[in-house]
């Protein structure tokens, strides 16, 4: 089945907005193992549309469509669906009554803007949308299915969850039994050292492919396994997945799509314990992770960002001459801020961190992307310094955060940070 | 000039990674009015990425490649570039010093592996990376440029930034000087009623071009004119934009770039006032916002993120018989938290949220996405009620810290928050 997804924008083009569509789309599909073959972006464009849906409908057998289908008089999508299929707008009565439904539920006018959204090509099933006005389509013919989707990303999101893929699925199967992928996720590592470390990768992987994926959290190694069958396919992968824990094993914190708040979460639920967080450089992006997980709450206590020195002396305790002495950035201000977090939040754990994000505020001795993270519990109070060097304040902030959360993870595994 | 972005790597066609990068190549060509027409996306396949390049290079005039140039054996790119041209690899002195000195820098050893980095396709100019070893490759022929770059962001961005736009712009000068295009962000009005509010479009935009970006920040107007100069386009856009701004202008908080915290930040700096926020149910979201932009030490004093209802009574002095009576999640456990955050950091204003961000949590009147927001000043202490009514904990996260920072610009302009 060669899939294809096309994002219309040019907002897409032009860079003002990301195509987290085709990102979503694609992984949802490869999750049941259709092979997305290609993605394309295109703008607003009539022409430049219909060549795009020719040239893509010739090739493929299955091609997804995202954007464009708005009530505004930017969204040409819908009319150019119509006119390559040939067919014409009909009005849709169940439709007709979601969007009545909503537009009642959110407290706005019904105009004839927002009915018109009841218009569906006549050889379309539509599909509807439980969080917006604008149907989706989906249209079966020649053996193809073509399916358009809203472009506002969790309209889109809804339809593939809870009828686009399914229906696949139904239609055509799971795809590809034979072949299963992982990714497993570390950090704290280099790439070339993760690979350096890995050895011979002909003779560890015996067939089975491999990437590495850097990015400022870390470095993904995806891993795909193809075996006669799903269960030797699976057996080859727990053997090869084996092989790797062995040598790098102690930088692996998650797999798949585990963000290593969730990690670190479930490990704090298991065990009953509390954290409080103290942050300085990061502003509160570590508890903001760490509270994107649903059910934080049974450990998360609370957390303290003090930006300012009168914060830190103020909320958590920290004697003034010493961040005087030492400088707010620094190995000591880290250990007493942890535990500060720890003791005046009665919480088993505290971790904090104090660092130079930039791109101003760095000295001669303290250069942009100096972090040190400090972590206290009832056994130790440690700290540990990093540079990111950098001149990206979100990169920064983004390669603390992370290397906080992974210094919770080892504290609660007992794995040294230190090689 | 035509122009073609083509991203390689598995990882964007099966969404694990977003393409980050076609969306900054698009970004960087724009503002030189370069016209990207199409981008598309294809897997590590030698085969695949040849047609791909035979298919984008007869149809453009520039064609920009990222992905693949890495020292791992998943990197394929170089090679098909140097099959495609029909040309031959060759040891670069100047790259390959660059390459010794890095290693040196990074401390890391000088293998083969990151030696052969060194080699460049004959009939290329390489283009140095200062943020890795992996150099880039410009290609002119056939009265056409072909650009290919490693797909790690900020190797990609630097060479971009330092080589690819400065030295397309000299070939090939500013494209379409008389073309201007402008992004005016609003927040806290739905698509729909913008675009209602904003009345007649073809008699408001008299020949430009207008789309409405929705998105869970709010609505981005992108708008286009095109004049017989750059003045003129200037001057119709300078009218265009005051007619929007007075049918709409309470709900547009920046332009283009701009974020909301970034409109905020400089708000309280030109009135030097400082603020403290308390975050239950976004964990810190709003306070890691405020700080990410840069110098913002100089207005944000701190944050409380108050998730138990223990550290909302010990850090904000909310008393606990008011949280028993209304519950964490109530208007007036908002305004006491924002009035709190300000007493207890002695700043000016106060901000506070508390809601149920889902997707578990809700009780039968206070169901998921419901939020207050509080502030507090001087002379007022207000909530406001919200429903976002989503399932989804982080899209509710990103809304209700948007609306919490629309109320506080909101609050700082004298713009009252309802209509």
């Amino acid at each position: 089945m060669k899939t294809h997804i096309i994002t219309i924008g040019d907002e897409i083009l032009i860079g003002s907005t990301l195509n987290t569509n085709a990102a979503f789309i694609g992984e949802k599909l490869t999750e049941k193992d259709f092979n997305v073959f290609k993605t394309s972006v295109v703008g607003d464009d009539e022409e430049v549309i219909l060549n795009e849906f020719k040239e893509v409908y010739n090739d493929n057998d299955i091609i997804l469509v995202t954007g464009g289908l708005g009530p505004t008089h930017d969204d040409i999508t819908r009319k150019c669906v119509t006119k390559f299929f040939n067919t014409q707008l009909k009005l849709n009565e169940e439709i007709l009554n979601d969007v009545k439904e909503r537009v009642k539920k959110r407290g706005l006018e019904l105009t004839t803007l927002v009915e018109g959204q009841a218009l569906v090509p006549e050889i379309a099933t539509p599909i509807r949308n439980r969080r917006g006005t604008a149907p989706g389509i989906w249209i079966e013919k020649d053996n193809k299915v073509f399916i358009a989707m809203p472009g506002v990303p969790h309209e889109m999101s809804a339809m593939i969850e809870d009828f686009v893929i399914p229906k696949l699925v139904e239609k055509f199967g799971n795809q590809n039994e034979n072949k299963i992928t992982i990714h497993l996720l570390t950090t704290g590592i280099p790439e070339v050292s993760l690979y350096q470390k890995l050895g011979d990768l002909n003779e560890l992987l015996s067939g089975a492919k491999m990437a590495f994926l850097p990015s400022q959290f870390g470095v993904k190694m995806r891993l795909t396994v193809t075996g006669k069958n799903k269960e030797e396919a699976q057996n080859k992968l727990s053997e090869i997945e084996q092989l790797i824990r062995s040598r790098v094993g102690r930088y692996i914190y998650g797999k798949d799509n585990e963000s290593i708040e969730q990690v670190v979460g479930r490990l704090l639920k298991d065990r009953c314990l509390t954290l409080a967080t103290a942050e300085s450089c990061t502003g509160g992006l570590i508890s903001s992770r760490i509270t994107n997980v649903g059910g934080s709450s049974a450990y998360f206590e609370r957390g303290f960002v003090t930006y300012s020195n009168g914060a830190k002396v103020e909320e958590l305790n920290i004697d003034e001459d010493l961040i005087e002495q030492y400088g707010a950035v620094s190995i000591e201000v880290a250990r007493y801020m942890a535990e500060g977090a720890r003791k005046v939040s009665g919480t088993d754990i505290g971790l904090a961190v104090t660092g130079i994000m930039g791109p101003t505020g760095a000295t001669e001795d303290k250069p942009v992307g100096l972090v040190y993270i400090g972590i206290s519990d009832e056994k130790v109070c440690t700290a540990k310094k990093f540079n990111f060097g950098d001149d990206d304040r979100l990169l920064n902030k983004d390669r603390t955060s992370q290397a906080a959360l992974e210094m919770l993870r080892r504290n609660l595994l007992g794995i040294p940070y230190d090689e």
